[in-house]
């Protein structure tokens, strides 16, 4: 069975522990969170001895279900105050759950200022100080693990923003080719890292084991139909390959909602050069990837390498929100000036929305001009100086919003505002406003049924029907993200019923006992309530579970709309069964 | 009758009206809360136009009544979300009333960058445009308004801060000499004034009278009574003319209470160097002034001018919190020092409290050692620069200390604490908590019978009575701030009944019918209920009535004492019939 490792920093020791009643049959978001809840004061500092990091693959994770690679990160957040659960792809789940890993728990504070290394294997975890990579980014720290350890090995990393614990400084998972491209971004879960004194972790693969189903037979069964949904539907199997996410350029843009210059406006005149399609016809031309994967096993494959004009490589993506925190939002239409960005967001570890909603920010500031690339990209260089303005950046859009005297600072619970403006799109401010993480697209997805068509409709325009959408949203995802599913997964899940009795045919076949749908939506409900316990204690009310006035009061064009759906409303969404 | 003059900067008009029946009876702090609590939304930005700055002087300011020249200033804090009253002496506050001021009431925002001034005469308000000022200090500032103005005439002002919108921003209140050394420090009430465009307010009492009571010979009668309570206490008569607030600094450390380099201890070793002995012997020493009034018609005179080493002006005071700040909570004992800090602070328009604490955090983030004055002065010159570090440490502790994670932040509410160490005056800690301001240490002011034996005594270090102690205290001030009357005349009014008696025979001469001290108590108990009410609208709750955890977990030298009321208790101190 596969164990918790408490890395206790205080004493530089490591604990193995099977899990717990309570933890047993949980991975993904909803262990992270249940360790936090239960384990963690609501009302610590988030740098302090008493916060811990949670890093934990899902469920499902190297299992070989379809697009399951995905990996939870948790701690109280710096950013936000909140719990936090921040995702990505990368191949670091999968490596930790071959090895035989349920999570591993950074506990305590280091007495000395040294950073560390921690050393994953199937034979457990071992501490090991690092010296000469303080202040080094993401790529060179990973190269050079990769050197000691061989290209077998995946890294979770920090780059400087993380030890400067910056409360927007993500941590890097490496990708198939070992690049740190893919970020727990949100929520400054590297700053934790950070405090902790932990530069890298270095899974070292080699001699584990794919975890074993209970029911192999009824896992492979369920397997096969997930899979066959994900290739019915039109998003997952041909969008997303061919376009990535940046699809979302175009069709956001034309619903009026894509924020635009610090979200004043929803519509950008110059979107078609940094849209989707461009952005496939440029990286085909100069012989990139396309409908790459981002880790083993993903059947969506909407990641892509970026080369440039020489073929070089650049970085991966840029994802839709990369593209629209750094373009649009800043009013940047510079493909390449964006992919240069993502670069510098990857290596330095911060999260490019956040990152992206700053700069903005810092345009309505006066410190550049909106639209002015070079000028952001010398301002986005800072923040690998480690000096006074740089920190500002990495420190998010709130802080430097507050530093600056700046009215429009479009956060939640201190957390930027992801691509979508929630004027235009209702059911993505109900999820802004009430997630337990603050502001986030991806805790309920309601641009699903407002603009794409998808598990339904319901007017993006109109308050009516944005709460139970946002709710219903929050719950599925949330057991996505404990399954260790990819949220794109979501897509065929709302549209076909298969893709759901697939997964549950899984989760039936992973624990050896029936599994219903029912089941599956619990452990999402369960998981939101956790996290609803942990922000009570940590001082959130209802109160907190708010738009920015602006949105209520300033008019966005091209609809000429303000959020309207009303605080009671908001309150509701969390009422379920 | 004295009106409020509406001043909207949106089309820069002003209107004269008469204080509706809500207004009529309240003055100082009473009718700032009031306003501010009827006519802003509490989820507004602060620095939006749906903010409203009210200046007030107290309803007994300019009555000729002891001590009662106070200025109230208030607002929705950028610094703390709340709402806010900012007091100070200095000479604005009669002025305002001579010319039969209520108050004025700076709404909307401005539709251009420029500069603006207000002239207030007694015949009424004006708005002018004011070049050649931009970023220009407070000295210069009112040294430019009283070429054109004259002598007689009294200002508030911004300093650089308050252009730059910083959350710390104060505003000036000229002395009686026409420097800015008074200034409403807390809560940013100055980048409020930066938002709405205004530089500067020239206030001409050229004409004026000074307000009449209904009743004079009942008034007069309680005058002699207040100012005798005041000539006999020792506190007002003695100990703060002779050496000024400083003479805490001594009292404090001896308690155990004097949080020394970013509250890591509550002893300075160093306090002799800059005690209100060595002070008080500093300045009689080279020639400055001791037993100096900052506003015609204080009989206390707290004040002094402090010179340097020729005999040449350098500031007033400093006062304790100003030698607390930059002194021993950033472990500096150098007594010249700190007066160019305080000012440089002065100049600038910060908060001598924030500002000290910031600069203290930035310490503990290592931007500068401990201890290091000429350092700590060269940090403080940033702020006139307006560089990203000089805006950080404008902006204050929280937002410094956040963006360079730095664990140990000293703030209730975002407002950093002043200059006792709630650990070892627990009863001042409930002040903290709780008081509607954010950490503040003249909203309830506990030292008095926790340390200074001033209205009975109550054990510092035993959570027992302090929650009863903060609330009585927090009711009295209140009260005291509506009237405006300085601070320090409550050490009478705890010690000696005559006092209050004398000021609610001067309240019932002012009005003409009877005034009783439990009407002064319901004046208070009103005031703080309806500030509470526009925080509760602003969001906050019981869980903001917190102080950091560190508090409450991490003993305090020597007395190594935690932070020990309970939060239940805490929650009981609006519980008030």
């Amino acid at each position: 069975m596969a164990v918790i490792y408490r890395v206790d920093m205080s004493d530089l020791s490591v604990r193995a522990e099977q899990p717990s009643e309570a933890y047993r049959d949980l991975g993904g978001r909803a262990l992270t969170s249940a360790i936090l809840q239960a384990e963690v004061p609501g009302d610590c500092h988030p740098l302090s001895a008493d916060n811990k990091l949670v890093i934990a693959p899902g469920i499902l994770t190297g299992t070989g279900a379809p697009c399951s690679g995905r990996l939870s990160v948790g701690a109280k957040s710096p950013l936000t105050g909140t719990i936090k659960e921040s995702n990505s792809g990368g191949m670091a789940a999968i490596a930790l759950a071959t090895v035989g890993v349920r999570a591993i728990v950074l506990e305590g504070l280091p007495t000395d200022n040294r950073l560390h290394r921690l050393v994953v294997t199937r034979d457990g975890v071992r501490i090991e100080p690092v010296d000469g990579l303080q202040m080094t980014g993401n790529y060179d720290t990973v190269a050079a693990q990769f050197e000691q350890f061989g290209k077998q090995a995946v890294c979770l990393s920090i780059g400087q923003a993380g030890e400067m614990k910056a409360a927007a400084a993500s941590i890097a998972s490496t990708d198939i080719e070992g690049r740190p491209t893919r970020h727990c971004g949100r929520g400054g879960m590297g700053a934790v890292m950070g405090a902790k004194g932990v530069k890298v972790i270095v899974i070292d693969p080699a001699g584990g084991e794919r975890p074993k189903p209970v029911d192999p037979a009824r896992f492979k069964a369920g397997a096969t139909r997930f899979n066959e949904a994900l290739k019915k539907h039109p998003l997952t199997s041909e969008t997303l390959p061919t376009y990535g996410t940046n699809a979302l350029t175009g069709v956001i843009n034309e619903a009026g909602g894509l924020p635009t210059r610090n979200f004043s406006s929803g519509y950008f005149e110059d979107a078609d050069g940094i849209s989707g399609e461009t952005q496939h016809d440029t990286i085909v031309e100069r012989g990139g990837v396309i409908a790459h994967a981002c880790h083993r096993g993903c059947t969506i494959r909407c990641s892509r390498i970026y080369v440039d004009e020489n073929g070089q490589y650049l970085t991966k993506g840029p994802e839709y929100e990369t593209v629209w925190a750094h373009g649009t939002d800043c009013g940047i239409s510079d493909l390449d000036a964006i992919a240069r960005m993502d670069r510098m967001d990857d290596d330095f570890g911060i999260d490019t929305i956040e990152t992206g909603a700053t700069i903005a920010v810092a345009m309505e500031a006066g410190i550049l001009p909106f639209g002015d690339a070079p000028a952001a990209i010398e301002l986005l260089s800072e923040v690998g100086k480690g000096s006074p303005l740089g920190r500002l950046v990495a420190s998010g859009a709130e802080v430097l919003g507050k530093t600056y005297g700046v009215r429009h600072i479009p956060t939640v619970k201190g957390q930027s505002m992801p691509a979508y403006d929630p004027r235009a799109v209702l059911g993505i401010g109900v999820t802004y406003a009430t997630s337990p993480m603050g502001a986030d697209h991806t805790a309920g997805y309601a641009v699903t049924a407002n603009i794409l068509g998808v598990g339904g409709k319901v007017d993006p325009l109109k308050p009516e029907g944005q709460v139970e959408l946002s709710r219903n949203l929050q719950i599925a995802t949330a057991a996505i993200d404990a399954a260790g599913l990819c949220l794109f997964t979501a897509f065929a899940v709302l549209d076909d019923p298969s893709a759901l009795e697939g997964i549950c045919e899984m989760l039936a076949g992973w624990y050896g006992r029936e599994y219903a749908s029912a089941d599956f939506l619990e452990l999402g409900k369960r998981t939101l309530l956790c996290e609803r316990r942990f922000n009570a204690a940590a001082g959130f009310t209802a109160a907190d579970d708010r738009l920015p006035d602006f949105f209520k009061k300033e008019k966005l064009s091209p609809h000429n709309v303000v959020f309207t759906v009303p605080d009671e409303d908001l309150d509701e969404v969390f009422n379920f069964g």
